[in-house]
């Protein structure tokens, strides 16, 4: 048996499609509505896995997994326009989809984990209709 | 690190258990009420694979998807009886149990996505206490 | 392809966390306001895989299934302060994670389900924010 624990988080925040290299109509063939900056309110579900710590039967310490996550979710975008407020996605002219979103936390997140707990996957969901995963392969 | 995205979609469709080979008292014992046509709210969720486009930073261009699967899953089910109405389940009397959707959905729509994005996994909810997945081995 | 049959059920249960070698001090410190008992509305999803059954298209007969879920899961846990009141858990001084639970949950149902049905995963979850999986290997 392999155990998981997952913890899930909301945060709010704005973005938008929009290709600089493409001209406005392509912009709007492909995306749609969605070139023009609109919320959501976006659930990220972290899953870890470890050892049973056989004092506690957990197999992560939660508040440093909360302190972890509140710093590089909560704090990184709530209440941000995703392409425009972070630097990660404005500079690198990366576009705020939920794949990119996923990949870019799981990055991230792995390499802040205490020693022995393993990052598994990262789901986040901008609606109940469209979510991706990124998994340890 | 593998990435995949999940789109998920609704249909409400009515649908009973009846295997025609049992006699009544043997069907009412195997199915309860299910044995009369009753309706859900069905949700399901499909979720695929595929190289990060460079240039847009998602895996699947996500208007083809929704194309599909509104053929696919909406046109086909939405509104029927789902053993009475629908050809797939009728004809060749399979019985519409949520394993049955799942596998079907699952075969209809990894023959038409486009080249390069592979069907990971077929869920097909029937309601919050009961759901099927089918997953690409 | 494979296939499996997700059923999920709720349970209401209190609990608190307490590691009787630790000072008040230590056992406040690691778990916080846990360390009085609180309620959650646990939802349980429990995962099999099996064969198709060729005349009623499913994997698992149900009802069969529903039994052992509403023993070993409501009959145990509903309306109990899990770390008192079940011996399981008080006796063996088992703290009442989400992540032992779903260990403890994972075992028993494996043990009782019918030939042919394998267990596939188990999964607890104490509220939205928090849940535990445990996984056949």
């Amino acid at each position: 048996m392999a155990t998981t624990l997952t913890r899930s988080l909301g945060f709010r925040a704005t973005h938008r499609y929009w290709v600089p290299e493409w001209s406005a109509e392509q912009n709007r063939s492909r995306f749609g509505s969605a070139i023009e900056a609109h919320p959501h309110d976006y659930r990220c579900a972290v899953t870890v896995s470890g050892p049973f710590d056989p004092e506690t039967d957990m197999i992560v310490e939660l508040p440093a997994l909360d302190g972890i996550l509140y710093e590089e979710v909560v704090q990184r975008f709530q209440g941000k326009q995703l392409d425009r407020d972070t630097p990660e996605f404005a500079a690198a002219g990366m576009q705020p989809s939920c794949e990119a979103l996923a990949r870019y936390l799981f990055r991230r997140i792995a390499a802040r984990l205490p020693a022995g707990v393993a990052l598994e996957r990262v789901r986040v969901e901008e609606d109940p209709s469209l979510a991706a995963e990124c998994t340890k392969e």
